[in-house]
């Protein structure tokens, strides 16, 4: 998984059934010293979140593994909120 | 899944059986200031898209997931037209 | 799915049993300005290829839905021959 | 699999109920001279590994094929702790 | 799939149940023109190769299709040894 930032929702109306009613989210992926990669990601929702949270990413397959995306097609899904993160990377 | 814009289409003929009856279009996938990356997919068209279309695109696995590619050999899929978004990368 | 160019092959004696029948090509991928990309990956050929053919490879778990593939544990194959293009990227 | 350094912890509150039982991990990726690639994983943990650990990753499909990681719809778990390793780079 | 040579090794104990038996080297990946990425992966061995060997990896699902990997929770596998290879990139 990966840690990202909501930084933006899309709307779609042309878009096939399963994803009918479901939030889609543009998520901007951090590297390890929890910058935007400026690469993002646009992901299911499937936690409730909002603009601005740093939220976890599933891809692949495993994106599909929880009660709301399973029935879609996505191959990419918000899972979790992030509230708190330790980061030893100052030791290297 | 990433946003793309539908950049071209390609003809095959002598491709296998489950391929034949779909389209196949050239999907430059955006950025995260929605340039194009110059890397392009080769997916197939799910939805009824256009030239210069703006949409969204499943990988792996998740692109067989529709009515029309399931029974294909696909990696990727057009699965939505975009219809607006709203970015909010300005904010950092 | 992505376009590449047949630019090799690959003889192997000792390889595990699943692979013995088939053929395995380099294929070199393009970028969206169709050269390539110097990163090639070892395909099995479903279709019937020769070198210098354009060709569409499929990676991930959709390379072993086909008849040739699927007994197989290969990533990447071949899955058709590109026969023509249309390329809209001049308009940007 | 890849070869990574555990650089730090993630705590989510508002994750959903898959991923609640499980200690989530950030692991840098070694590259192949052993340099942090600045490129981390959020990984379960299926091991017991603590900061600063060289531990192998699974991605993908795979590492949902442990006891622990199974129920959930991870896309990254940390499979082993490396003890030693041999490493013949020098020899190119 | 892609070829890459063997250049380590590396030895774990606390790994979990399902990968004690096998043996996991160190593989550096190779680019279009034979040189190592400097990018390794971590791959069961299904075939019996030595350091400095040229091998074909299998990443993702397709590496847990061999008799060795099948009940192992692994993301990448040598499934065979490289034998002979032509290249004909200099005709570009």
């Amino acid at each position: 998984m990966e840690i990202g930032k909501v930084v933006g929702s899309v709307i779609t109306v042309s878009k096939i059934e399963e994803l009918r009613p479901v939030k889609l989210f543009l998520v901007d992926i951090l590297d390890s010293e929890f910058k935007l990669k400026n690469d993002f990601v646009v992901c299911i929702d499937t936690v409730g979140v909002g603009f601005g949270d740093l939220v976890i990413v599933t891809q692949g397959s495993g994106s599909r593994f929880t009660e709301i995306s399973k029935p879609t097609h996505t191959d990419a899904a918000i899972v979790a909120r992030v509230d708190d993160y330790n980061n030893f990377l100052g030791e290297r």
